[in-house]
């Protein structure tokens, strides 16, 4: 039988701008009374990478331009908070009253390139948090630091939650990863039967974000961390960029 | 300290043609020591239940239509394929050499309206496996007939293996229901710092899908069952539908 374990601990204290992540993940879990352990993977919500990379922006400080200014008007929301988006967009997808879903410079389709004011502190309707700068690159550096502070091996995914085309709600998806293979091709290989499998290809990174979204909530639990153990997962260091389709590949459009 | 698990038992007998399944499934669970109790969430593959609703249809006895024969030339598949396509479809998305990707009439956007050829036995280039008739409706009775047997009121997820637009690789996901909220729509409910949250809509049954899918493979693993103990989830009998996005709603288009 395979069985698998998530941990989310619930004191995870509120993270200040710019305070280094690796030691409250290690405090959080042993005061839950959990040891790091090699094989572990480590699921962290995007919010708290973000608030310790300090990237908040302030919505004064930002002049929109015109396409800024256009867009707004069109969506109905603030020109600034629409050009903090536009910074981080590659392009425009959708744009209509309330919504404005763009694609991100590092290819996540998504709404609002993954910026809100949600859970973040202060309580300032000027201020905004962005996605991190490289979630990958935080993957790798936080994969680094815990081996050094805790002397685990463990698997690291960033966790955000996104809406999706053709289905209502959100699913937590991988946006960054290290020492955890985000998408495992088993094409080629043999199913039960002996059939060889055409399309198997499951994106084990965003499964891993899906399922510690159970644990961790969405919304006011103040979870932000997961821990699955006893995942059999196959070793490897690609980054969850694999998990986005190309433009130009996209079949579903 | 929220903890969740997830069991999947190695042990699952092939189910043969409109073999019923909830004796299976109780007995695959008690084999590996675990006896089913209230609250825990059962996810069934789509497959076993398709096999065991006798889903089958021949090749053999389709004569494919103009239409079909058109689709067909263009994606390269066989007519006779296409055309059952076409009988579970609501309307053909998209169409080029290797890919069929439909609105399925139960309102699910996937490749091959989920018809696949797979794990199923007997391996057999004449027969292929349909999506459950109602998938909500087997959840139901699944339900009903295992609280008999079992005497435990579970919850059940019918899941199957998705692609999806932008992003690489598949995920499981809930396409039929009973005793667990699909979506639990938290809009409205305060942050952590007491602003109103906005968008804040998890696909619980989704997440619970995926979750699974890591413990259930998609390949050769012969593990069609996953069970999950420990998750509070808010009690409600929606059907998965509710996870379905209507056609004129969709503001990723």
């Amino acid at each position: 039988m395979v069985q698998t374990t998530f941990f989310a601990p619930d004191s995870v204290p509120l993270i200040a701008p710019g305070q280094p992540l690796a030691p409250v993940i290690v405090e959080s879990f042993s005061d839950a009374g959990i040891d790091l352990a090699d094989n572990d993977i480590l699921v962290v919500a995007q919010k708290i990478v973000s608030k310790s990379e300090n990237r908040y922006r302030r919505l004064a400080s930002i002049t929109p331009g015109e396409e800024a200014r256009d867009f707004a008007a069109r969506c109905q929301k603030d020109p600034r908070f629409i050009q903090a988006v536009l910074d981080e967009t590659e392009r425009v997808i959708r744009c209509s009253p309330g919504v404005f879903i763009v694609r991100h410079r590092r290819g996540y389709c998504l709404a609002n390139a993954g910026i809100d004011q949600s859970n973040i502190d202060p309580v300032d309707d000027d201020v905004v948090l962005l996605l991190p700068e490289d979630p990958d690159a935080s993957a790798r550096q936080l994969r680094s630091e815990i081996r050094q502070l805790a002397g685990a091996d463990v698997g690291i995914v960033i966790s955000d939650s996104f809406g999706r085309p053709w289905r209502l709600g959100t699913t937590g998806v991988c946006i960054g990863c290290a020492g955890v293979l985000p998408i495992h091709d088993q094409r080629g290989q043999k199913d039960l039967y002996g059939r060889t499998l055409q399309v198997t290809q499951p994106a084990i990174g965003d499964e891993i974000a899906a399922a510690a979204s159970l644990v961790m909530g969405e919304a006011n639990e103040g979870r932000p961390l997961a821990l699955l153990r006893g995942l059999s997962v196959i070793p490897g260091n690609p980054p969850a960029t694999e998990l986005i389709r190309a433009s130009n590949e996209d079949l579903f459009r």
